[in-house]
C-alpha cells in the first residue's frame, strides 16, 4: 500500500537534499519543482523515486551541482547549451527559457543541450510555452535500452518526446511519450507485481520474443513503438533515432549506444563521442502563423471533436493527451502524493545520510 | 506482372497531362518531378498511380491548376501559405523553399500551408534541405481513415511525417512514415492479392479487431501506430494528432474529421472548418547549432554504428532510414519503373481522353 505525503512536505525535504549536495537556493527550488511535477502529474517513475539516484550520480562525480550553463553557439532562432554536467532538471528550464525568448523575437526558438543528465518529465519543459501562447516541444535521449528493428543490441534510449499545445477554454493538449511500445517504468511495475509482460514489449538477448519483465537485466531489450516489423517497429525506431539525433548529434552530446547510464552502478562508456546526454527544445509562437485567437478557438473545436468522438462499446472516451495528468495534478495537489513503501524507505535512508528528516505521511 | 517504363517517357507523358489541364510549363515540370519521385523511390502508391485521381479532382473543380500561392502571415522564422486550392505537389516545394530561405537568415524556417491538396511523398520535400546542409521536415494531414484509441470513428488521416538529415560521406538519413500501424497502400496490396491483414492494422465499424483488408469500405478504420492500447496506440494517436494540428490548426486548413477526401467520388464535408488540407515544413541549418563539419562527421559515425549493429539470427541488418528508397532510385533510374497492369490501363485511358499517347514499355 502506498503512503500519502503532502506536496509541500516532499518539496521541503527534496529541496533540502539538493541544497545539501551543493545547489544554490534557486537551483534547488527549480530542481525540486521539476522533479515533483512528475509525482503531481501521476508519473511516479520520474519523481522523488529517482531522487536518491541523482544523489548517487553526484557522489560518483557524474552530476555537477554547481554547473554553469553556457550558450556555446547561437543564431536568432537557435542556441546550443553546454550544461556543464549539471542537473537536466534545471538545464531543461534554462534552455526552454532561451527558446521562448528567441520565439518572442523571431517567431520560433530551438535549443539543443549537451553535457546534461536526466531532465525529469519532458512535458514539464514543453508546458513552459503554454502561458505565452506558444507550442512547446521537449525531447531527450537516454541510456541505451532499445534494440532497433532486426538487431539484438541496445542502441537507443526510450527517447521521449513531448508536445504542449495551448487552447482557449479547453485545457491544453499535452502529449509526452516514450518512443517505445512501453516505457521502462511499466516493466518495473510488472516486476513488482510478479506479472509477465505482453507480447511485443521486450526481446531477449538473442532477439527472441520475451514475456519476462526482468529480461533487460539479462541482456534483453525494449522494443521500438510498433513492437515488430509487421506492426511498424521500424517507425518507432525512426522516432527514437530522430530524438537521439536532434538531442545529441545537433548538440554534441553522446548519442546512440554511447549515452551514459542513469544509474551510478554502471560506468559510462570508456570512449565517449560527446559530452553527457542531450536534449532538444522548441517553442513556436502560435501568432507567428495566424492570429492567436483563430488558432486557440480552432484548438478548442479540435479538442471537443475528439473528446466527443463515439467510443467503442465497453471502452472509455477518447483520451485527450494531457487529461489524465491534469486530473492527477488537481487531485494530488489537494489530497497529497501516494508513494510506495520501497521508495519511502529509500528516501528515509537518504535523509538519514544527510541528516534531513523525512516528513511524516498525511495518511496511511 | 508489372510492365517497365522509362522514367523519361513517364515524365514526358505526365508533364503533358499537367499542361493539358492548365499548369504552366514550370509548374507541370515540378508537379511531375514530385509525383514521379515516389515511383523512382519505390513508393508506388504515391506516384503515377495517383495521376488520374488528381485529374478527377480537377474535373470536379477541387484542384486549381492555375493557383497563386501567397504568403498570408510571416515572421523572420515562420510563414503561412495559402495554396489557393492548388496542387500540393507544387505547394510543397514552394513552401519548403521559403523555409530554407528563412533558415539561411535566422537559423531555422517553419512554414504551414492551408488550402492545399495531396502533396505526394513527404520525403521529397524534406530532402530539399539536404544539399544546403540543413535538416528538412515535412508533414501533412490527410482524409480521415484512422480511429483514435477507444473510438469507432475515423478522425485522423494516416498523417505522415518525414525527416531528412544530412551526413558527410554516408548517404543522408531519410525517414518518411505514416503515423499508423500500416499505410493504406499496404491494405491495397493485400486486397489485390486476396490476403488477410495482420492483427492490429484495422478495426471494423464497431471497433472490433478485423483481418479484412476491405474493412475500410464498410466503415472500418486504420489504427494508430502501436495498434492497440497495450502496445502504445495512444502514442500513435498523439503523433497523428500533432501532425494534424501543426499542418492544419496552425495554418487554417481543415483538420481531423473535416479534412476533404482525396477521391473525387466522395464529397468534401459540407461544413468545412478551414481551407483545403494542410501541410507543415521545417528547415534547420545544422551550423545553427554547431560547426557543420562536426555535425556531419558525427552523423557518419551514428549511421555506421547503427548499420553495423549485430542483427538477430536469420534477419537482415538494421535498415538505415532512406536506404531502401535510395537503392530503388538508383536501380529504377537506370532500369526503368515497373507499373502494374491496372495502373497502365488507367493511364492509357487518361491519355486517350486528353489525346496524349501513353508511352510504350521498355520491356515486358
Amino acid at each position: 500500500m502506498p503512503v500519502i505525503f503532502s506536496y509541500q512536505d516532499l518539496f521541503r525535504f527534496t529541496k533540502q537534499i539538493f541544497i545539501e549536495v551543493g545547489c544554490n537556493d534557486n537551483n534547488a527550488k527549480e530542481a525540486t519543482a521539476t522533479l515533483l511535477s512528475a509525482d503531481l502529474r501521476g508519473i511516479d517513475s520520474h519523481g522523488v523515486a529517482r531522487l536518491s539516484g541523482y544523489i548517487r550520480l553526484w557522489e560518483k562525480g557524474r552530476i555537477n551541482m554547481k554547473a554553469n550553463f553556457k550558450i556555446v553557439h547561437e543564431t536568432p532562432s537557435t542556441a546550443t547549451i553546454d550544461a556543464d554536467e549539471g542537473l537536466g532538471l534545471i538545464a531543461g528550464g534554462f534552455a526552454m527559457n532561451i527558446a521562448l525568448n528567441k520565439a518572442k523575437n523571431v517567431g520560433t526558438g530551438w535549443v539543443a543541450v549537451k553535457g546534461s543528465n536526466h531532465f525529469g518529465i519532458a512535458a514539464r519543459h514543453a508546458m513552459m510555452a503554454l502561458e505565452h501562447n506558444m507550442i512547446g516541444i521537449a525531447m531527450t535521449n537516454a541510456s541505451p535500452l532499445v534494440a532497433p528493428t532486426h538487431s539484438t543490441k541496445r542502441m537507443l534510449g526510450t527517447n521521449p518526446m513531448a508536445f504542449a499545445i495551448p487552447a482557449k477554454n479547453e485545457p491544453a493538449f499535452v502529449a509526452d511519450f516514450a518512443t517505445t511500445t512501453a516505457a521502462n517504468g511499466k516493466l518495473e511495475i510488472l516486476q513488482r507485481k510478479n506479472l509477465s509482460a505482453p507480447n511485443g514489449w521486450i526481446q531477449d538477448q538473442n532477439g527472441n520474443n520475451s514475456f519476462n519483465p526482468n529480461e533487460l537485466s539479462k541482456g534483453g531489450a525494449l522494443l521500438p513503438l510498433g513492437g515488430d516489423r509487421e506492426h511498424g517497429s521500424h517507425k518507432g525506431f525512426c522516432l527514437g533515432a530522430v530524438v537521439d539525433i536532434f538531442s545529441a548529434v545537433l548538440s554534441g552530446a553522446n548519442y546512440g549506444p554511447w549515452v551514459p547510464p542513469f544509474v551510478a552502478f554502471l560506468e559510462p562508456p570508456a570512449n565517449p563521442v560527446g559530452s553527457g546526454i542531450g536534449h532538444f527544445f522548441g517553442a513556436m509562437r502560435v501568432d507567428a502563423f495566424r492570429p492567436a485567437e483563430d488558432f486557440l478557438s480552432n484548438m478548442d473545436n479540435w479538442i471537443k471533436a475528439f473528446r466527443e468522438a463515439p467510443s467503442i462499446e465497453g471502452q472509455p472516451n477518447v483520451v485527450i493527451p494531457g487529461d489524465p495528468e491534469r486530473i492527477a495534478e488537481a487531485e494530488r495537489t489537494i489530497n497529497g502524493i501516494p508513494i510506495i513503501d520501497k521508495v519511502v524507505e529509500d528516501l528515509i535512508l537518504l535523509g538519514e545520510k544527510m541528516n534531513i528528516t523525512f516528513p511524516q505521511p498525511i495518511s496511511v
